[in-house]
């Protein structure tokens, strides 16, 4: 922590805030500048909160922390890129993009198994569908819940691709961990911190997604609830964040990719349906996506979009997906990777 | 809902767009206009979210919603202010401003006790303190838990004031019931739908918090989630948007107060000390709540911030508090209110 | 200067980052900690830009400035609060709350002077009005220029109210500077440095509005331009800032009023019309941000809103802005000012 | 424009609201909904302010416009995209991806041509600069002026490259457009409208900044706004917006390249120096931007960063474009263009 003194700070109030320092357990160390005072105050992390609310204090201008938060998260403790299996043949993080398709909410057998075999044909490794879903109305379309988990199951077993789906409270985490073989958490869900710690004790992996006004610093310590409770398995998801912004549902920010990756081992996917909220921007962002760095695209793709139970105006109908998949390879071959 | 063609559609799109609102059960109305064509959808809620989807279909520009999605939350439902009893007597909604003070976190029986007492003596009506903690990193203070709350009640009845504290998940919101006098549901929380349904079938008085980067509609969602499910008793609470502004912690959104009054009955409160997230700012946003006509605040105060285990910087001192206390009773005279 | 070097720098990078620091001019000052180093940069101003470069260089994580960017409008330098003369009998900054009240255009002789009449009788200080627009659209009302000007300087005439209005570019800077009494940059001209340096030679005083994505610091910048080229006579007005919420035109950041206060001489006027866009919204403002502490306030009035050039929707009637002007005078009271 | 009634507004404010649509040349037609009664108001673009300020009627509750309100910039009107000539052989707006790239600042004779050398052996085909800077503090270095351009002209002269630079105000717009190929206007005077014009009278193609809080259809008015003066060569370049997050300087919305290939003919460029702050973020913002169809880039490239008089953190050394650029072609071909 680096404590700034005020420019008129008295030598009482530097005393009485050197002494609160020691108090701490921290070894103050003062820089004397030209107009202001500088105090480092050198140590761990175990008073930093209290360090933080010096800030309070007579003659103090400010507090400026110098150690990132997070630490199982951080690249400074685990320097190679963590390798994150979902299935035999599903890897993300390496040489291979991925990408999870399928439709918002599970609706029916027969939309969730058209959907599967339409994504898997156009060359998807995950098929995506929420049985529980978290809607701004209470009014809105709640998901099948259960019975959608059940659907999602025999989509698997037709077409062998695995499954990433919302789990939306600590109480039913079990039975969608159950079902499934990623676990999703919701932008809106991302600091329900009581979630978080349950969701790090179970052995799926999880795709977090990042709060609508979520800094990557705060998304970071979401992802470092969930490992420090146990499970390394994150896969960090930028989905948009809420900006002034209109044309677009959210401003869909790819420049995360290379910060993520500059600062954590975790595998980055990037959301272009949430992020935009408009199929006809869905595929050149999945193509900004890859040529950016990130491991994997999440992306609406609905049979019918015109009557889909939520979110129809950004799902790509199966023929786009498939024309964006093509283009896409060319991409990923083009950073040297593949679809 | 409104659908707005595009300059260029074609007789036929307009024909599927037609047919698709009558197969939803509306009943379409046509405005032919200079350079497009726009379409009204006469009907009740039933279909909305599927009209919403119109806008992924050819020639369709965009869908404008007409009718607010909120109904027990508006004013149109319910013309006259909601008073809510939290106690014999204090009751927030009319015409005396209430105040609710106290510490970040509970800490221990002398902090607490200590607090409450300042508070009470300073005038405040409702003693605040966290004992469930939603934290950004795992690894800062939790909170006492169930400990806590039972030092808060101890607070209670030694002083009288009855209590608000934050409730983090639906497993634990029933013990937090049976300490509290109101719920609170912190602003990362605010669109945590497990826990408003659970709330929501409680009959404690809810403090509702609005969420960083929640627009005034998704906050009257937030609440009408709760109503829905039988809990009317809602006090909606500003604690600051998330901005690019970064000389407050966060942007305290005073115009919300009128808005808010324009559109629901339920009453609003003030969080000054989150919505700037330090103490030099706090008393003069206190003043500016009230005389924009905030039923209440909401404040921190600790008798040693220098040492909080959390917020320090933005809780006032006992004195501080009594001086605001002394200063808020002629705003609040100014506007033909009490305190 | 702060430099804060990574965790795994080598003793060559922060060699060679002393060196640089030596380089510049400045005396470096290591502070040595658990993980990494910190270093302090000694010396004056004139090498800021350079330091911020080092950002860039290997081994280091990032550069904190220390000192604020500003002087001559930094309380630092002056501690005592501006008084900004106007006229013999308006000085702005000091216990008398100034309101400045007119329509957002000047439309015709018979609109501005029955604006000016009622402002005035209503208790308003200044008439406000514009002659140059700046309008987001090139097709709507540019605004009536010169014959602005000389409508406005008679209805100065008439009633005794000084005017402020806007200036839009430094070739007509000198001739609106020969009809007002106060000329105003407006949001999207408060990074125009070339207007901004003109004014500064001039001797009116400035009402300089804040932009709408500006920073606190970048708007003292901003005054710090005028101010630097010899006009100390700055007037800051918070207008509102761009933020996700749409249910007002813009977010009134009132808070900036007790930063503002804390940081700067300078007196600080709200705009609560621009502020939220919509005329509901307006009183309530006002009295929030005199409680605040605000100096004064700029509030759009026109005899006949429906039917205005621009801005008719945030507009007060006059016989609205009566009311408002009745009930602001108790707020002032009770904050210990006039109206 | 449509015009939404409140539920429960009267017969009389209905009447009333018909009159006033009437009166100012429209045709007012009702659609009765079950709750409340929408209004559409046919006619021309003529009455548009007018119309907005309906909504400070009694019994409105807002009011919807319908038509963009932009025309020449506007895909509607001329439906292929604009290819804009800078020299003989570089066009911008076609299949070859445009790169420009140059230092932020002019600072002297050997910087400019050794970063002219170095970015046109990278394959850049164009050259920037900045002779007048604007600079948030009035004590930062202002540029070099007519003697920068003199410089620019040098390089140009020596590598065949053409120039763009940046011109801030009026006064001196034709000296910068004598001396150079494109005239760049800074996102700070993105709304400068006396600048607009000035440069709309112009014959130089423009290089339009989007500002930082301007919505992308504030945007396209921007270029309207030189458009309708008579200078039909806007390039319209994306350079990051404010938002909260503050890992970024900015965050470069990507999707705006989509949103405005939907919308205007004109070409897109991207600027992701000043969109992410950070030399390590800039190549893959590079890859993306192409991948999402951006008709070209701005990057910021100078021989010694770490001594750069402005914006040094976030310039790329002539090593880095290098490697950068032939990566760049992989993704310019994948997208069926060429660099």
């Amino acid at each position: 922590m680096i404590i700034v003194m005020k420019a008129g700070a008295s030598k009482k109030d530097k005393d009485v805030v050197l002494k609160c320092i020691r108090d701490l357990g921290y070894k103050p160390h003062v820089i004397h500048g030209e107009t202001r005072d500088v105090i480092g105050a050198i140590g761990g992390d175990h008073g930093k909160t209290a360090l933080q609310s010096l800030e309070s204090m007579h003659g103090v201008e400010k507090v400026v922390p110098i150690l990132q938060p997070y630490k199982l998260a951080s690249k400074e403790v685990k320097k190679d890129a963590s390798l994150i299996s979902i299935s035999d043949n599903v890897v993300i993080g390496g040489d291979k993009v991925i990408v999870m398709a399928g439709p918002c909410s599970v609706e029916s057998e027969k939309q969730i198994i058209e959907s599967a075999i339409a994504v898997k044909n156009a060359g998807a490794h995950v098929l995506r569908g929420g049985a529980f879903k978290p809607r701004t109305s209470p009014y809105s379309f709640q998901g099948l819940e259960e019975e959608g988990l059940k659907l999602l199951a025999k989509a698997r077993e037709l077409t062998g691709l695995p499954i990433v789906t919302e789990v939306i409270d600590p109480e039913t985490a079990d039975m969608v961990a159950d079902y499934s073989d990623i676990l999703q958490v919701g932008a809106r869900n991302s600091q329900n911190f009581a979630l978080l710690k349950k969701i790090g004790k179970l052995s799926r992996p999880v795709l977090l997604k990042r709060g609508m006004s979520m800094t990557i610093q705060e998304f970071l310590m979401s992802a470092e609830y969930i490992m420090s409770e146990g499970n390394q398995s994150v896969i960090l998801c930028e989905r948009g964040i809420r900006t002034f912004e209109t044309a677009t549902r959210n401003t869909l920010d790819l420049s995360a990719i290379p910060v993520l990756k500059g600062k954590t081992h975790l595998p980055v996917v990037i959301d272009p349906s949430h992020g935009t909220g408009d199929h006809h921007y869905v595929a050149p962002m999945c193509y900004a996506s890859v040529a950016a760095g990130a491991d994997g695209l999440i992306v609406e793709v609905h049979p019918d979009p015109e009557h889909a139970s939520s979110d129809g105006a950004q799902s790509l109908k199966p023929s786009k997906f498939e024309a964006m998949m093509a283009k896409l390879k060319l991409f990923a071959e083009a950073d040297g990777r593949t679809l």
